[in-house]
This record gives C-alpha cells, sequence and structure tokens, in this order.
C-alpha cells in the first residue's frame, strides 16, 4: 500500500459556510493537497466516493476551506485529471528532451517502465482507477484518451527515429504501448511471474518491434 | 447502446418478506434474467449500484423473489462473474475445438475478435466494467486473472503448434492477448481510427507475432 500524502491539518477547525471560507483555514491545505487527496480516494473506493465532504472530513478541515480553492467539484475532478495527465506524460516527455540521443536507448527505457517497483505500481494503480471512472464520465475519457495519444505520439516519434515509415512506426507505437500497459497491469500473467520471465519477455519484445519485415 | 434483455415481469405482485417468496413469483424471473440484469446494471452503474432492491424495483418483482435464486448478494455477484467467464472464454475454447487445424488462421481468429461489430463492443464494455470492480473486489480480480490466464494459455498453444517453444509461445501469447485487448478498448488510438488503418495494424502485428528470431 502507497502512504496517503502527508497532509497539514488545520490547527483551529470552524464551522463557515461556504463560499466563504474563514481565514484560518486560508493557508492550510493547498490546491495540490486537496487534488492528492481526491486522488488518494479515487484509486480506493472510486469516484462516487471523492466529494467535497468526505474529503474535508477526512483531512480535518471545514468544507468551508475547500470553497477557498475550488469554485466546486468538478473543478477538483479537472484538478485531478491535469494532474494525472501532467505526471504520467511528463514521464515520458522528459525523457525525450534528455541527453540520450540513442532511438534503441529510447525504446528500451520505455520498455523498463513497468519494472520501477513502487512507482510503477502506484502509477498502474492511479491509472486503472482513472480508466474506471473513465467508463462513465466524458471528463475523464478524454483526458484518458489524451494521453495515450501523448504517450503512442511519443513512441511513434522512437520508431521513427529507428527509420521506419510514418504509418508504420504509429502502428509499431500502439503495438508497443499495448504492451507497456499489459505489463503494468497484468504482471502475473503468460508465465511464472518471477521477474527473470518478465525481462525474457520485454527482450523478445524488442527484437520483435526492431525486426524489418520484408526487405 | 445495448438494448437490455427481454424480462417478463410478474403479473401479480406481493410484498413477501424474504426469505420465503410467495408461489406466484417462483416462475417469473429465471436465475439467468437476474444475473442478465445485474449485468447491465454494473455495466451502466458501477458495481455499487448491484443491489436486491434496486434490481427487483427496475424488474417489476418483489425483492423476495430474488431469494427463491440466491441465497444473498453475493451469490448473485458470483453469478454474474460466473456468466462472464464462461461466455468470455468459450468465445476463445470453443474456436480451437472447431475443424481448423490451421494454427495460422487460429491465430487469425483471435486477431480478429476486436472487430466483430456490436458484440465485441458489447464484450468490451462488460469486461471493462468487471476489470474496474476488479480493482477493489478480491472475487472479481480472481475471476478476471483465470479468464486472462486461459486465453494467454489459448493462444500459446497456437503458438506451439506454429512450431515456438514453449517458453516462447508464452511470451509471444502474452504479446498477442496484450494487442487484442487494447486494440477492444482504445480502437481509436495510434492513427486515423478507419477500419483500413487498424486491418494494416492487425496484419503487421500478425507478421512480427509469425516472424522467427535469430536461426
Amino acid at each position: 500500500m502507497d502512504s496517503p500524502p502527508v497532509l497539514r491539518r488545520s490547527t483551529r477547525r470552524r464551522s463557515a459556510a461556504p463560499p466563504a471560507p474563514p481565514e484560518p483555514t486560508r493557508g492550510a491545505l493547498t490546491r495540490e493537497a486537496w487534488t492528492e487527496a481526491a486522488t488518494e480516494v479515487l484509486v480506493d473506493q472510486g469516484i462516487d466516493h471523492v466529494r467535497v465532504d468526505v474529503l474535508s472530513k477526512q483531512l480535518g478541515v471545514t468544507r468551508g476551506s475547500f470553497y477557498w480553492h475550488f469554485k466546486d467539484r468538478e473543478e477538483l475532478l479537472r484538478s485531478v485529471l491535469q494532474a494525472w495527465r501532467e505526471r504520467a506524460t511528463e514521464q515520458l516527455t522528459q525523457r525525450l528532451e534528455r541527453a540520450r540521443d540513442d532511438a534503441h536507448d529510447q525504446l528500451r527505457d520505455v520498455l523498463s517502465l513497468p519494472f520501477r517497483g513502487r512507482a510503477a505500481r502506484r502509477g498502474a494503480r492511479i491509472e486503472l482507477a482513472i480508466r474506471a471512472w473513465a467508463r462513465r464520465d466524458e471528463l475523464a475519457r478524454h483526458a484518458v484518451d489524451e494521453a495515450d495519444a501523448a504517450r503512442i505520439g511519443y513512441i511513434a516519434q522512437i520508431f521513427s527515429a529507428l527509420g521506419f515509415p510514418i504509418a508504420e512506426a504509429r502502428h509499431r507505437a500502439f503495438i508497443t504501448y499495448a504492451h507497456v500497459v499489459a505489463e503494468s497491469v497484468m504482471p502475473g500473467q503468460g508465465g511464472p511471474a518471477a521477474l527473470g520471465q518478465r525481462q525474457e519477455r520485454t527482450k523478445l519484445f524488442e527484437a520483435l518491434m526492431l525486426a524489418s519485415l520484408g526487405g
């Protein structure tokens, strides 16, 4: 289990009515802390439980203090999606901008994402929760579609750099993305879950993706 | 949208207390009809809404009539998972038992699953709903794990028949399964969603999976 984010509790609680929060709670929790807490509740209990009353109770602050940072629940939900998208895509795009010029190395880097221990597991849990939410919510679905497109686009650039024509680079990127997602969410499938097995599978996958067909 | 299953409503409603249902409702709804209705609610509203009171109201029958078929809610949930597993895996295993002896044809058959129109879309919706549920429920997770293992095992048999060593056949099966799932749940990703594009991608994927490396 991931430990919950450290959140400062307001020392003085007052029951003020929204939308005007009392001065003391003003700086007690940041917008980011509310967003983090909402993400935790989303992961552990599902989107129906991400409610202002639940969160403020959990954080030990008044409902009023919520409205200092957000207009309403929808704005909080948008913030959850925004934070996820930034974290999820920056993982990839920051790599692109780093020193690694070798496309093979970059591909290997992408394929190693599901193996990054705790951070990978936490990322997978959040992602699954957001995908579950996206099944029944237009806003979340839009965010998921955009994140998928951004990641596939990034991977396609790698295959382009490796010399594949554009359309084929996009196909290979889709296939690679599907594989990385599956390795994240079904680590125990397809044989003994031992790390050695999964790494052998990853090596085979890499070789297949680099293979050029015909001639 | 899928149309809801046709369900016979009991013509005479009586408010009997569970667990002894009144005679008239005895045969009004089958166990299968309750299971179907529960699956629909799961897909449309999520697992928290699959409750005896919600379902009986929706079906226009008394709560008591539920207990004629099921001991409790958990037995209904088990029935939902059982029905899904049977449908989801029989899709694959029945194919294995059919006349098609050619492993190439069988692989092509597996890869064509996401393209089977309405049935595929409905299947994907149910599957996503069950995976979302499995995130937070041991019973559902067990069913999903078993279904994944059965399908990967089936696909591994195909790769074995194609001449790949057992470990490699399982790796290729995992990769293929990941691809089929991704084609089902992210049909619009990785380029224009036009069917031609996706079929081109599928052909590339098939060629890659059949490629043998080294020698």
